[in-house]
């Protein structure tokens, strides 16, 4: 039975780009060598990271000014590398807190600078993002988490800035149609609608960086990766390799616009029917919900059968549908490569398990 | 043609653990899913790094006050990690400059602490290992790097320390059996004996820790991961895996005394035929020379056969023997996977070619 895979991250990737893979660990492109034990600098590797580079360019229309790097150590490590590359010690950056990873990256942030939280919705249990705060102008950048995995909150549409956005964007990168224009700094790491655990992209504009006066170790300098094109040291070929795949399957689907459509499509039919089914219940305030991680709970009085649902979902290969342990209850995390028919899936089956339930 | 491959790094890794690795991208032990896309929190992945642990724990004989942690950014992000973690501003850290990668640790450690360069052999362009120089007992700790990828020197035998010897051992980790017991810390990027680039292993005796008073950020600082056995953050799953896969093949070959064996056979029968051939010599001196990375170019009044003989490799199916531009003519690296056949088919031509060319 071939499952559905609702995992939170490392999370579903398409099955045609899985089979290239699989190809390229034992004989990559008819070369009788696995990619795997080829030399980064070689001509297979060269050709794969401008690839990679050129569709994300023109997958998310990415100006001239910005440029593109494939690092290491999650969006955790940007969570300091950011700051540390960005922010001088009397220099301010404005944070919104809308969860655990957002709380994470303005801890990192007050090692290097000044930090003023803007908003947080802590005290909701982060079930909504709060839009309503003055960005101070003098502020060297505002960070905003784009998409709250644990919570399931999306930011819809971004505030108007006056200065640049750095924008946490590991859950929900690619998932839809982004204008660019007022971000200094975009992060992601590639374990959601990229490619496997291993690699994080960062997209800067060229104006963000060589501001700050701290000496950086070469590793975490940005210049770095700029300036080697991420090869200053042996990357992460193979996480690279997938994700590249990952964006020819994108491309090859439509764009962006395809895809937020297909994102859409596939998170309306769950929230649909979390709304109208007596059991279960949304824990997001509705215009905050998140395309990509679908949170929800059994409805009051109905709590006891939490257990019993999810064992279903599992006996149906259903995969990954146990919330977080901040949230509770189920979520279904639909990113770009689960299918609608996993969508209905889930949806039939609560619908079925409401009936059964009387 | 099933090629020989004497790659630098990433290099050749054993043909069973490639055809694993491959079968794992599509459908990871009969469970339906690509480990590609399943969560670093379920039991798939929490079953793989234990195993890689304690594998690596007993190919090692590593003693229980030593944690085992599994990074990224390469041996490069180690050579500021290491003195991060480590060493305080007013304290002294000995290095010895061995070649390229020793001399950009003794770069990054300048701005954590005071550093002493011991020794060097930049002068003779790193064709020897310097061995003589006195090791200040009040150091905090002496660097060396066990192999220069580049020159193609290894320490046969390591120095004796009054002070912790924390080393580089990228790319001879894992070939020989080594008392680990002078060691306060070992690092290696995995892309040489032990899987695909993309993890990096650091073992760390619990003394050489929590000593500094500077504030590390959550991802740099040691302790973070072995506080979490690797996993505050979502490690590069798929290199872990093949580190392991890699890890079973070195126990099922007999451990690293086996490993040792066939490494010198294969060292010999390259080293031999280069100091038996009129046309080639080797680059090191006798007593350095590496198992790992055999450097040698054309005899004086031979230098215009370095073309036609490196095409000719080519032709054989050889792959990855151009030297290196600091050293020029050819290296051929003959990590743990390479087959004796390789090392033959090599010292074949070389005789081959020396009788052709009279």
């Amino acid at each position: 039975m071939k499952k559905h895979n609702f995992s939170a991250g490392p999370a579903i990737l398409p099955s045609s780009v899985l089979k290239e893979a699989a190809k390229a660990c034992t004989n990559y492109d008819g070369s009788g060598l696995s990619l795997l034990e080829m030399s980064h600098r070689g001509p297979e590797f060269t050709a794969i990271i401008e690839e990679a580079n050129a569709l994300l360019r023109e997958i998310m229309e990415l100006p001239s000014n910005y440029h593109v790097m494939w690092l290491t150590g999650g969006a955790s490590s940007q969570f300091f590398m950011v700051p540390m590359n960005l922010l001088n010690p009397n220099e301010t950056a404005v944070y919104t807190d809308t969860g655990t990873w957002a709380n994470r990256a303005i801890k990192e942030a007050k090692h290097f600078g000044q930090v003023e939280v803007l908003a947080s919705s802590e005290a909701d249990n982060y079930t909504h993002i709060p839009k309503k705060y003055k960005i101070p102008s003098n502020a060297k950048y505002l960070h905003l988490t784009s998409n709250n995995t644990i919570f399931g909150t999306q930011l819809h549409k971004f505030p108007k800035s006056s200065v640049p956005i750095v924008c946490d964007m590991s859950s929900d990168f690619l998932s839809r149609p982004v204008d660019v224009e007022p971000f200094g700094l975009i992060y992601a790491g590639a374990q959601k609608n990229l490619g496997p655990a291993g690699t994080t992209v960062v997209i800067v504009r060229e104006d963000m960086i060589g501001t700050v006066q701290r000496t950086l170790p070469t590793m975490l300098d940005y210049r770095t990766f700029i300036k080697e094109n991420s090869l200053y040291n042996t990357p992460p070929v193979f996480p690279i390799y997938v994700s590249m795949l990952t964006l020819r399957w994108i491309k090859k689907a439509g764009g962006l616009k395809a895809i937020q459509r297909r994102n859409r499509t596939k998170a309306n039919i769950i929230y649909n029917e979390i709304d109208a089914n007596p059991l279960f219940r949304g824990t997001v305030a509705a215009e905050d919900r998140s395309l990509m991680n679908i949170c929800f709970v059994m409805e009051k009085g109905f709590e006891h059968l939490e257990k019993e649902f999810l064992a279903e979902t599992e006996k149906h290969g259903m995969i990954g549908l146990k919330g977080h342990r901040s949230v509770g209850g189920f979520r279904a995390s639909a990113y770009n490569a689960l299918e609608k028919k996993s969508a209905t899936a889930l949806a039939e089956l609560m619908q079925d398990f409401a009936k059964r339930m009387g």
